[in-house]
């Protein structure tokens, strides 16, 4: 099959790569329908080590099950699935909890332990199928709106994500709560804290086009200023701090500006992977009684609950892909990502 | 009156200082019963600056009203009373949602806005007196059991102080909890999560009179050992991890080992104020999604909720006191909490 690997920073290749078998009687195989590019993929776009074999890399799919394992129970040959970003046993103490990427079974894609490999492919081994997938019921890829499948497909990743730092911080109705980032995870944030009930959405982010969507997504108010002059702008709109701020980057300045607009007794929830080790903590943190949460999302735990949602069109997560490639340009996609001419790039293999 | 007042990093001197007065309608003047030196009046002892005026200090004190304010409304003179160590209105927005040490009139003891002296004194003003002081009823302080004051002046902070720290954390029945140090403020997170229910609770600290009376108030586990160690017990204990983990210390190594130690989807929460600007906020935090909460207790909140049980003798966190002084021997009683030789004095003016 057709796959793609990273074989340094800024070098992307589709390549020929083993199909993928089933290895272990809980394993499915699955034809992916469609993939896409990730802002975390950007870290190792900028950053990967050269390694002369490459690693093949891609995180979020959607696609119909060709071959399962005989201890598989829940999935048949046939189904269309959601495949989070996290392989999950369901069953552990943390994935019972709702803390899939804690599952002490599980892992990742392109995970030595489990032999995963990347999702910007033509096919995936997707090891505990049960506990990973998700079965899209009544759907046929083949004839489906792809408007549709690009909402689909954001819940094996960055709708769930944005809907995870929403729901770790506690977004109630009327709340007032602050987005920081205009990339594909802040703007469905602003989606999630809408869904949530938040009554005012002051998004932080400067590229109009983004910002435009998170109007569209329930932003009320939009900050371009970055730094001390947004942080000021912010307190002043929100009369001394949001209660919930949703930090979807992973920057230290955007931490930053988060512990600057939290309001006393309030929650920075963070999904942005942090580029940092260490970060302000101290008494302008806790002299506020801040509190800090977040990690990478659990999202197989809010797959069935968003759902609905997406499959009868009250919300349109997918409208965060403003451009769609083939497999084999799958390297323009990180191109034009990285320098910002796309939001997010769909892949269809 | 006699005040104690700090010149300098290890300069505490008792002086004679003005008489406390009515300055706003609001006030109310306190004869001190019982005060205390802090584990936190240790860091200005470390390194403050030196101040050839001095500056008065303390900010724990019980005691009888002696004289109000025109809009003084729930408090009389012979009221017996407890100051919490943070000024508030109880009227904010903060105040009403129990956050007292955010709130937007208040401030602290020793507090150059709110014209406020230090605690370490015969006497005080006390701003505010409606929204800062909690009445003890039916207790006439010159016939009290010595005890029961003590037990009482630590309502003034570090009981809840604790207390803040475990309910942060949402301590709840059945659960296990890990407690780092073992000042006065880590022995009553202890009790705190004691009192929450918890099950199991590993107290981190090595002064072995300290952690017994940690195991006389709840503590099931004493864990000596520090950095790497230390963080290898706990996890060998809690089999990977403490779901709560209470840290009243207030130094980065207290931080580092609470992240070694927290279980996958925890919580810390911090009390001790830190000595710290930036922390290990990375990977390593993010990964798990960690919590952190805490920050300085609003200690107004709690002390309705926990009176009762010290009054009749339920729980007797006065037990900290391991030594009283007279207000002239303030100084020795710094000097023996720096050494190490008390856990904590009890003042008796």
């Amino acid at each position: 099959m057709r796959a793609t690997s990273i074989y340094a920073a800024g070098d992307i290749r589709v390549i020929d790569a083993p199909d993928p078998k089933i290895v272990e009687p809980t394993d499915a195989l699955v034809q992916i329908t469609r993939a896409c590019v990730c802002g975390s993929d950007l870290h190792p776009y900028h950053s990967a080590p050269t390694r002369p074999g490459g690693t093949t890399i891609g995180h979020e799919l959607i696609g119909v099950v060709t071959d399962v394992g005989p201890d598989v129970q829940t999935l048949s040959v046939g189904d269309f699935v959601i495949a989070p970003f996290a392989i999950s046993c369901g069953r552990c103490e943390f994935c019972r909890a709702g803390l899939q990427t804690a599952c002490v079974n599980g892992g990742f894609w392109n995970d030595a332990n489990l032999g995963t490999g990347g999702c910007q492919a033509e096919a995936a081994r997707v090891p505990l199928a049960d506990g990973t997938l998700v079965k899209v019921p009544d759907l046929d890829p083949t004839t489906a709106d792809d408007g549709l499948l690009a909402s689909l497909l954001t819940l094996s990743d960055v709708y769930g994500t944005g809907w995870h730092a929403a729901h770790r911080a506690g977004v109630r109705a009327g709340d007032t709560v602050a987005v920081i980032g205009d990339g594909a995870v802040g703007l469905l944030a602003v989606l999630s804290a809408k869904q949530l009930g938040a009554e005012r959405i002051v998004l932080m982010g400067r590229h109009e086009a983004r910002t435009d969507l998170g109007r569209e997504f329930g932003a009320t108010d939009v900050v371009a200023e970055r730094g001390q002059d947004g942080i000021g702008q912010v307190l002043e709109l929100t009369k001394g701090g949001a209660p919930n701020v949703l930090e979807a980057v992973g920057h230290l300045p955007a931490f930053e500006q988060a512990v600057g607009i939290v309001r006393a007794g309030g929650v920075i929830s963070r999904v942005g992977v942090p580029q940092y080790d260490a970060g302000p903590i101290g008494w302008a943190f806790f002299g506020k009684n801040t509190t800090l949460t977040g990690g990478p999302a659990p999202v197989r735990a809010y797959i069935e609950q968003l759902l609905p949602a997406v499959l009868d069109g009250r919300v349109n997560p997918g409208k965060v892909f403003d451009r769609t490639v083939s497999l084999e340009d799958t390297p323009q996609a990180y191109a034009a990502m990285d320098a910002r001419q796309a939001l997010k790039v769909m892949i269809k293999p």
